[in-house]
């Protein structure tokens, strides 16, 4: 590891993500944020600097943002692998879950749905509130690793199953669904199979022809685009929708309000950088994040992977409990080391609930304290992985001795 | 106007909104969508570029971002004289709106709501989706200046009526409704008072203390900030609001999904620039809008203004109705001669139908089809309006001569 020297990406990654002082700092969390490529903000900028903003203009810029607009569309379509006037641009993935789930249900005659116990949580809010409006939901357990098993969807869908929804892959321990397996049991029923793509598209196999869902989430962000825009896919004709949002009649009347034209074109290009880039990006990720994988394990001791390992693993993502410790404060000895990680789900953090995820899996109480969360992403680099294999077993053993385990 | 000669604010417009080709573009459409301030983008760029994204992250770049959404979230709140803790960021001004009349109004008991005739399309359409789940709804009309009357507002409160709704500005025909003395008639009967400002806010004088709004929806874009961004400002204590995403806790529990920060932080810096300079700018765009407003009708025959003279309307808008030709057609002619107007609403044009404000003031449908909407901004110079004053008299002649009125 001493010998590791900064290449060209590495460096470029310091001058992104580096402060004033010399110290360089590790972002790990492109989970919860991830800095906007720069070629994608050098196409966006004409867009926020100019009169080519409203599709809806009667005059040439109102062309030109109709013409990006669609461009943007296809875009996505083709990341998604289905049809462009699928494409809904939404202010993001928790507006798309919403969208696909209370839009969808509320719209049509079919009162029950069934979801894993461990979506993300605009997922599980979008179903409690169907619930308290008289709706049923089944909750689908998961496996140690996390993993929602086929069978147990098929047992759940009843002739009155409006929906199936399950995330594409866990974002707090990485494991990836058996979405084909899942989509063939909803589609053998008939009914339409929703997934929050969120993490995964263009990190795992995930197309509309192959995994035979009929709605998907995606965020921008997600992409290395930029936040507050994300999308919702809708297979033409396999379901109607509601709009949540009520106004003008952008987005074929599914989301009113002027679109976000900017951010919009700058998740179409985040959409092809993943199509085209990522396949061999996503590689290299992965081999960052295996040594992390196997070096956490064996430098910090009682600290244990979460999630699923191999293909079934999201490739930039890492996960663990670590006994003994509490995941706050090895993330502020993480961060005073220059290092920037998560405990997992920055959604959840907010309710200040403890992981309905580590829970799903089994993980006793004592053990999710200690949950730590490392997403990697364009601009890792193998010294980050470095920094946190060298600051991780001694800020352990530092909190241990501060506060020993009863 | 042959005298006129390109101040340095003009040749920055030119730079902003030229084309490749040396003739000037002309953009009088900042109503439908505003360039962003690059004084704005230099602020939002490292929020953009860096990991400083998510203000639920544990480390220090969350901490960042909690500093950067608090110091927005308190620049909004200075705009609109009243508390931080009001403000709620939304990803525009169409969920405000829908925030605002849907979210308090189905959390509560009270089933009546008082709106104007001549709402956005947001509003009108919240209120209509309102009516259809069993609420009552009084559209209190305008007069032929698209002011609305407050007796008008008084007589229409019942005490079943959970809110009464008012723009503070109509951005078709640009007439400033008489806020103070709406706010005095809802806050006599006890009723919460929203005012849709998108326009006014920074246009006209607006604030909590003196209006007495309990309610306030704000676009971004309409101060110069980036799109995909608003705000509903709600006096503490004044309202309960029921969320219309359901997810994270973020934004107090109001509005899940992480925040559009890059985004937020332009709003702020724009709700600085518009506090701090824009008394002054409005002042500059007013003459030169005074000037379209003397200007068309004097030199084009049939050319009528709509909505409010004076004090009593925007500083930056002048709408016309043109008797003999279609709005659409003069739009196309004007683009062709390189200047960007609009017919009125963008997101009315969306829904395709004849705009109810001009039906609402009482023009005849032969008069509503010839109108025009020119909205000025920061950019807008005096050869701008030279340009106008030269192009369309020709162009409305051509359009009577190829196509007489029957």
């Amino acid at each position: 590891m001493a010998g590791s020297t900064a290449s060209s990406s590495e460096r470029h990654a310091r001058t992104l993500l580096g402060d004033a002082r010399t110290v360089a700092r590790v972002y790990l969390d492109y989970g919860g944020f991830s800095p906007v490529d720069p070629r994608i903000l050098g196409v966006m900028r004409p867009f926020l600097e100019s009169g080519i903003g409203n599709a809806d203009g009667a005059h040439s810029y109102g062309a030109e943002a109709r013409t990006a607009l669609d461009s943007a569309r296809a875009k996505v379509a083709r990341l998604c692998g289905g049809a462009a006037e699928g494409v809904t641009f939404t202010s993001g993935a928790t507006e798309a879950n919403n969208l696909a789930i209370r839009g969808l249900v509320r719209s049509g005659e079919r009162r029950h749905v069934v979801a894993s116990a461990i979506e993300h949580i605009s997922v599980i809010n979008s179903c409690r509130d169907l619930e308290k409006r008289g709706h049923a939901v089944t909750w689908v357990p998961v496996d140690g690793s996390g993993r929602v098993i086929p069978e147990a969807v098929a047992d759940a869908i009843r002739p009155s199953t409006a929906l199936v929804s399950i995330q594409a892959a866990n974002p707090e321990i990485g494991t990836i669904q058996p979405l084909r397996e899942i989509g063939r049991v909803a589609g053998a029923r008939g009914v339409p199979f929703h997934v929050d793509a969120v993490g995964a598209v263009g990190r795992s196999p995930l197309s509309a022809g192959e995994c035979g869902f009929d709605l998907l989430t995606l965020s921008s962000n997600d992409l290395a685009g930029p936040p507050g825009v994300g999308a919702l896919w809708v297979r033409p004709g396999a379901a109607s929708l509601a709009p949540l949002l009520l106004g003008g009649a952008q987005e074929r009347g599914l989301r009113a309000g002027t679109p976000n034209l900017p951010a919009i074109v700058g998740m179409g290009v985040a959409a092809d950088l993943a199509r085209t880039e990522w396949p061999r990006e996503v590689e290299r990720q992965r081999s960052l994040r295996d040594r992390l994988i196997a070096g956490v394990p064996a430098t910090v001791p009682g600290a244990q992977l979460t999630g699923s390992v191999g293909r079934d693993r999201l490739p930039h993502h890492a996960s663990f409990v670590v006994s003994g410790v509490k995941a706050d404060s090895v993330l502020l000895d993480l961060d005073a080391a220059g290092i920037a990680a998560s405990s997992g789900s920055a959604c959840a953090t907010v309710t200040g609930e403890a992981s309905h995820v580590l829970r799903a899996i089994g993980c006793d109480p004592r053990e999710q304290q200690g949950a730590l969360c490392f997403t990697l992403g364009r601009w890792t680099a193998a010294l980050d992985i470095d920094a946190v294999l060298e600051a991780l077993p001694a800020i352990v053993e530092r909190l241990r001795r501060l506060a020993p385990a009863p």
